[in-house]
């Protein structure tokens, strides 16, 4: 199931809005004999790759998959019943699907005789897939705030200037998270202080895993999707600039046209100029932050935007942790003390130590010369 | 070489105002037949206590020292007598003694004959005995600044309340922190805020490390100083209270005779009540802060303090980092986010981005569910 779970990975990026899924078949004598993971949505699910892979093999044999095999036809047909033609003889799950749509694969494959286990490494399976069971369960995208700072919890030197505080390295990093959301989120600040592209750039030779055994050649990562003629190869999430009082200068960087950008604008927002130069959705007005961001992750949700990134700035991320609205915090932290400047985080709702927003360490990995921290609230959302 | 430096590094705490040395002696054939370390001020050194446990085995063969051995006679005879006496054909040491009074032990060995090989895992035995090296070579005690925070840089809720941040085992890895520490320094605001006692408390059957093999018994770690009848068994590092108005209450925790304290006020204040509770010194008046804080150093440097952990408040360690006088940052991050409140470091003398203070992680560490960072400033002082 290891295994398993480190072959679902390799789909992190490309396989929104559906699930990443791994899977590893092995034949009656417990040999493996096929892997594949869900590389891009529309293309074959884990189970059918490793099953094609596994071929007369798989006769009498086990499958490992993350997730509960869907039992629904979409656009492609489904995995249980893929693995009772392959007459697969075992099936052991990590992850049971919350989709009502895809959901009773386990029961259609027990029905035929199959013996179903659930439950396994299902904690470290649902990590891996912690986005699409959000967006599944929640009915809005997974929330990733990130931020980089001193160790004093400095973005920004008291004359405002921030570049660098971290480390190329770090910054790298980022693009890596840019790369794996459907959109991004800034808010108005951001925009006019430091004018963002909030576009993914990766290092020339980065970002595209090697084809693992068993599998298909083209079907792995971003080379999943050959790149249009002049157009980048790397998919560009979706540009959001929260923006209550339409803002946005028709100048700004997020409007250059390297990726789809939406301005979310107050209802009552003179927004006619930018109308033409991006997306606008209007949502209600709301304080403190200008506007309702439950109903900007909704609106989000709704376009099939799974895994959301929020790069601040400060005013804006704690409106997010105040409403609750943060899954995971990925946080950059140089090895550098300011003393005074823009802190990271702004206004939380916390005014007294007994409100503190409590976290759980996930991940703490050098990245350079900084720290990338990964935590998430607790008590943690059921995933 | 590395077994000596763990030896060595169970005298921390215990040895001051001397250094931390560790010694393993080999027989002529290459097995070890004696191990030592310096355990306190007075007592044996390392290549005494070593060579006592090898005897006559010693004879021909090679003593691994993190030191050079001295070659003066302070409270116990030279080492390097001790060594040529008991027939040492080599010698292999980390760091040379940079100790004007001691130095020459290297010369002295070689001038009789003995083979001495010096720098062998010389930063890591540098680090080691950081206090002592910061003590000899610069003239000032070594300053530890250590501090608790949230991931975004807040030691307060905005109410002021700070019960508590980090975790229980946090705070204890503190106590440990002030048990290697000669003297401890915070603040007034601290002191007036907080009302702290700093002083060392140590959870039951902590913080006495078990003796090594070879090593006669009672000479390691806290053993070596039999408590004193009914005194807690736990050296107290001296308090010092920056405090240039003299305001410190008389009923305040620093002066309830639990450990020495001394109280630093500037040169005009009236500080007659004060005196009466604990030693007053005068300094000179110094802006940003109130008074001279190298002379505040110098005058502990007098009273043979090694090693200084800084404990606050942001005020008071913002100024100490603006002078240059801070040598390592221990910082205890909590994952939580607070988003206002008071921020763990004041102004530092850094108003624009390049003139960021720049470090380098040491070591990171889960502490409880918390993370200790250790870090030394850059580019790095000569240790």
């Amino acid at each position: 199931m290891r295994r398993a779970i480190e072959l679902a990975a390799r789909g992190r990026g490309t396989t929104s809005p559906n699930p990443v899924v791994g899977c590893v078949v092995l034949d009656a004598a417990g040999q493996v004999v096929g892997e594949g993971f869900h590389a891009y949505a529309g293309g074959p699910h884990a189970e059918v790759v490793a099953l094609r892979a596994a071929g007369e093999r798989a006769r009498g044999g086990t499958a490992y998959v993350t997730l509960e095999p869907c039992a629904h036809t979409g656009r492609t047909g489904p995995c249980a019943l893929a693995l009772l033609e392959a007459g697969i003889a075992r099936v052991v799950v990590a992850v049971s699907d919350p989709n009502p749509a895809a959901a009773g694969g386990a029961d259609r494959l027990t029905r035929h005789g199959v013996a179903v286990t659930t439950g396994v490494l299902a904690a470290e399976a649902a990590r891996g897939n912690a986005e699409w069971l959000t967006s599944v369960r929640l009915g809005r995208p997974h929330v990733t705030w990130k931020y980089a700072a001193t160790l004093d919890g400095r973005s920004a030197a008291a004359d405002g200037t921030s570049q660098w505080i971290t480390s190329p390295e770090a910054r790298a990093d980022v693009h890596r998270l840019r790369g794996e959301a459907d959109a991004i989120i800034a808010g108005i600040g951001t925009v006019l202080a430091d004018d963002p592209r909030l576009t993914v750039r990766r290092p020339p030779g980065d970002g595209v895993p090697a084809d693992g055994p068993g599998l298909p050649a083209g079907r792995s990562g971003t080379g999943a999707r050959p790149p249009k003629e002049g157009a980048p190869a790397t998919r560009q999430p979706l540009r959001v600039v929260v923006d209550s009082d339409a803002r946005t200068p028709l100048t700004a960087r997020v409007l250059d046209g390297g990726a789809p950008t939406l301005i979310a604008v107050a209802a009552d927002a003179d927004a006619d100029a930018l109308a033409s130069r991006a997306e606008v959705v209007r949502l209600a007005r709301r304080r403190p932050y200008g506007i309702d961001l439950a109903g900007l992750l909704a609106e989000l949700h709704r376009r099939q935007i799974v895994g959301v990134l929020l790069e601040g700035g400060p005013t804006l991320a704690g409106s997010f942790l105040k409403e609750g609205l943060i899954d995971r915090v990925v946080g950059y932290l140089a090895p550098a003390l300011l003393g005074e400047g823009a802190a990271a985080l702004g206004p939380a709702g916390a005014a007294t130590i007994a409100e503190t927003h409590r976290l759980e360490f996930e991940d703490v990995t050098p990245t350079g010369p900084d720290l990338r921290l990964t935590a998430r609230p607790v008590p943690l959302k059921e995933l």
